[in-house]
């Protein structure tokens, strides 16, 4: 083996390093020879529809197999699936973007090249760095050769520890060139900084002293816990205290449903409105609050400071106190002291839903013949759903739907509390599922290697990506898909414009996708599944049947919605945010 | 009628006053009230199934009618626009980008909404500009309502003076606000500054004397030139000089080929490598010019500057001299000297290519079961176009084919010679054919109003934005539709990695487009016409066919090609190419 190794292989055996399978994205003349490497370097090329899409891919995998990696060429490429990055930067999920860039002198000359505006200077080179530094949080033009795999290696640690959207460019002329391969022998450091002793200790400390004289505690638990690698933490001190616990809608999934102590989403209508529980804790963890209007039922489930210790990614806080401090060590201990000394019973148990009890009474108050309403149709899938599955519940009804699911263990939901790009979860779901299958092949014993990837999704959002369906049909993926087809973008009619012409859609076939994706109709190693239901008496047959719940391929269920129907949780949150008027 | 209008009718009367008839977009939460005012502003709204497409159709749609629109949402919306309004930039359409904005209050405390990054920061509300005034020559942030309709008059006015994109953030609380509608009656100034008299008179006179006095002269008519205006003064100026005049590959269509002194694009390669003649010339007047790698041959078709009097949208320049001034009033004065006094014929008119004779001595030498090959291909299917047709080549070999096109008079092309955006011309095809519709609706009698919208596109770029046939279908219009079926991304494969898997793509059932996008099979109003072609005898029985050529409706024929066949001209370029290595 010779002593040297090209960059471009450098970069990707060290993202390799990091759990990493595939590389996304779309070719282009300036990432060719980059694209080059990929296979050799032990990844898979996903050769995407278009860049946005590739983008959100890339996310979709990060957010289960903890890193994902597209590469697109410069400018045209790069700026297409910016939208997909910036997303992934506010809904912290790990993608590398890596762009081919022209030669580093054509570069420097300002050379009137194509993908540029060819203004003649240097700044044409600039301009789209510009940008990405606003969605990423670390960059590296890699125009040194010498301190190239330095720089891979600071924004990879980067994207990791921040669990964020990191941007690299790589010039034509460097792809090939040469870096000593003994650099791979040092791994790269991915842990967070090590605490002060002391410090941990004291803030440890206050945290079981708090704990273990709360009366009336809440656990809430929303979506950084995931990103900042803290649930098996949470679930741990969600075990050991016995204290009622919630989520966030971003932080669904995260938690396992079947503790008792666990009570679902803390809302602030229907059901879940746990207000007058909450409003006079006497303690509130907060662990990985992502504070958006949408994920707080506009800011009236963020937590009173006063009572609450808020746990971040590099940081504890209690009431007004901060400390800057990495939380899953302290976690750690105060775990092992409250399993030592036993946290005492709170007093006097909130009457908050059970969520097991909620699923097994579930009312079945429909006849075979009764057409859906989003009312009961979120909560009744729960019974569908499996150990292992990783459930993506696009933006609009579907996503607001997914607030009712009940939960098997080990399930993960991906969701969007943030960003809100409809059009992501199609191109995600073909991101999901790869990650699966990569967590089936590779070592990892994660129950989602056994489970299925089943996207809820709209039609108004299918039609923002669909051709990303054959992407997963190319690439053979196992995927369940229910497209709610509800005529049109419902949840802005619900929001303005109920009866208006720009809240429609094309009325596309949808169950014609898999053959015009190129699916084979009789393939026996890749099925296809396909079906059009309007009553529970259709998708009741559907879901007892074997092939389609076990079974391999792609499954795709059309699923004929009102125009204006939606579930309770929407209406409610409707209602607030008309008044809000953002 | 009341004295006052709400603002967003401001802004969309003002713009129907410019030519406007169309808005193109997608709704969002943020722009829902705005698009009440579409129609009533005597607008149509078309929507789009994404953003990018949106942009790209609008940029169409500004190319043939003077001025086109996007409505995109806040954040999410307006960053999945951003790679086709730089394109537009980099190629000089005047489109108006639209973002519906959150509440003013809310922007400036810097609240968590959704589609932001939620830092609680101002900061979240100003990113997206920051990065829209990189590709945009004029923006404003309708913050004030005093001030609104002036700035929109003059993002306006730099939009169509300028031929370039502009960006206008709107406030969802501004929507609705009332402005004076007097202020209507004052008609948007649009007329290019006045020149000094006595420094046009000087101006033309250096023209002139050297048009009278050249030996050997070219007219080089580039992109800049429909741009700025200066088509028909262009035109008027080839003819009355005699002068031989060529194009480049982004001018193309802009003059009119049957002119017996026109002889097709000025190329380095080939048939129509002029470089002999050219470096011999005395004077070369270059009009528009863009100077781009992909228009230039690499910059050997660059006029050398000594000789060559070049038009710019507001400067002439003689050599090393240049005047800022405005070049329609210039030319126009030049001509009628000129018309005056008469140019003398030149001495020796060199041998070029007469492009008439060229299409009548067309060799026909293929037997009907003969397989397309593109060395051949596009110039005969010069024979399909007709006066007033729009034609759209996609970039890669489409792009590359239309170069070999001999145009009937009054034909559009649209290309791309400097963005080079791939999934850009589907889009743009229902931009443009909306545009046509909209020429035959009003007074124009420009021959593009009676012609057809015709696009050739690969099967690589139709997967990236393919959806947007269906908006094609839901608008009804007329198109008819080349697509290319090379088996993956042609021009990659002849840059780099020929055989290598990415630059394969999913083999989709093209013809299966229609139905699976919602066209019905039978309709008589919009008619479907579908037909796979592999066989010059397979074309040519389409090309006789009546109902196809001229019929109403969608005409879609997959035309089957070998994974690396281009044309001559492409071969020869990337020659180029691959030792310039950008």
């Amino acid at each position: 083996m010779s002593g040297e190794i090209p960059l471009t292989e450098y970069l990707f055996r060290r993202l390799r390093s990091t759990g990493l399978r595939a590389v996304h994205g779309v070719p282009g003349d300036y990432n060719l020879t980059l694209l080059d490497h990929v296979i050799p370097s032990g990844l898979e090329w996903v050769g995407n529809c278009n860049e946005l899409n590739a983008a959100y891919a890339a996310d979709g995998y990060a957010r289960i197999k903890g890193i994902g990696a597209i590469v697109t060429t410069f400018g045209v490429g790069e700026l297409s699936a910016i939208n997909a990055i910036a997303g992934s930067y506010a809904e912290m999920a790990p993608v590398v973007h890596i762009v081919g860039t022209p030669v580093r002198a054509l570069q420097e000359k300002g050379v009137k090249l194509h993908h540029t505006f060819c203004s003649g200077s240097k700044r044409d080179y600039e301009l789209f760095a510009e940008m990405y530094a606003k969605v990423t949080v670390a960059q590296a033009d890699l125009v040194d050769i010498e301190h190239a795999p330095g720089e891979i290696d600071r924004v990879i640690r980067e994207c990791i520890l921040q669990s964020r959207p990191v941007y690299i460019q790589l010039p034509m002329d460097l792809v090939d060139a040469k870096v000593p391969v003994s650099l791979l022998d040092q791994e790269l450091d991915l842990k967070p900084a090590v605490n002060d002793v002391a410090l941990q200790s004291g803030v440890c400390d206050i945290l079981v002293h708090r704990i273990m004289g709360a009366k009336q505690p809440l656990i809430l638990v929303d979506g950084g816990t995931s990103r900042y690698g803290l649930s098996k933490l949470t679930e741990a001190l969600v075990k050991v205290t016995n204290f009622p616990t919630t989520t966030t809608p971003f932080g669904k999934g995260i938690m396992d449903e079947t503790l008792p102590n666990f009570h679902g989403i803390y809302a602030t209508v229907g059901d879940h409105d746990y207000t007058s529980y909450v409003n006079s804790c006497d303690l509130i963890i907060n662990i990985g609050p992502v504070h958006s209007n949408v994920n707080t039922y506009y800011f009236a489930t963020v937590p009173d400071k006063t009572v609450t210790i808020t746990i971040e990614r590099d940081s504890i806080q209690v009431g007004e106190r901060i400390w800057k401090i990495s939380p899953a060590s302290v976690l750690d201990q105060v775990i092992s002291t409250l399993t030592k000394e036993g946290v005492p019973k709170i007093e006097t148990y909130p009457t908050l839903p059970n969520m097991q009890q909620t699923l097994a009474t579930l009312p079945t108050n429909n006849s075979p013949a009764d057409r859906f309403a989003q009312t009961n149709f979120w909560r009744r899938m729960s019974r569908f759903l499996r150990s292992g599955d990783i459930i993506l519940t696009e933006t609009g009804t579907p996503s607001m739907g997914g607030r009712d699911f009940i939960l098997p263990q080990n399930t993960t939901i991906i969701n969007s509390a943030v960003w809100l790009s409809i059009g992501f979860m199609l191109p995600a779901t073909q991101g999901a599922a790869l990650a699966q299958r990569h967590l089936s092949a590779s070592e990892s014993q994660r129950p989602a290697a056994q489970g299925r990837t089943i996207l809820f999704q709209g039609d108004g959002s299918f039609q923002m990506t669909a051709q990303e369906l054959s992407t997963i049909i190319r690439n053979r993926l196992d995927v369940i898909i229910f497209l709610i087809n509800n005529n049109g973008y419902t949840i802005e009619r619900l929001i303005h414009g109920p009866e208006e012409h720009y809240n429609d859609v094309a009325s596309w076939r949808y169950l014609e996708a898999p053959s015009f994706f190129g699916a084979e109709a009789t393939s026996t190693s890749y099925p296809i599944f396909k079906a059009k239901v309007s009553t529970w008496g259709e998708l009741d047959r559907i879901m007892d049947d074997r092939e389609f719940h076990s079974g391999k391929g792609l499954r795709m269920v059309e699923v004929m919605m009102e125009m204006q129907d939606c579930n309770d949780t929407l209406r409610l949150l409707l209602d607030i945010y008309k008044t809000k008027k953002g």
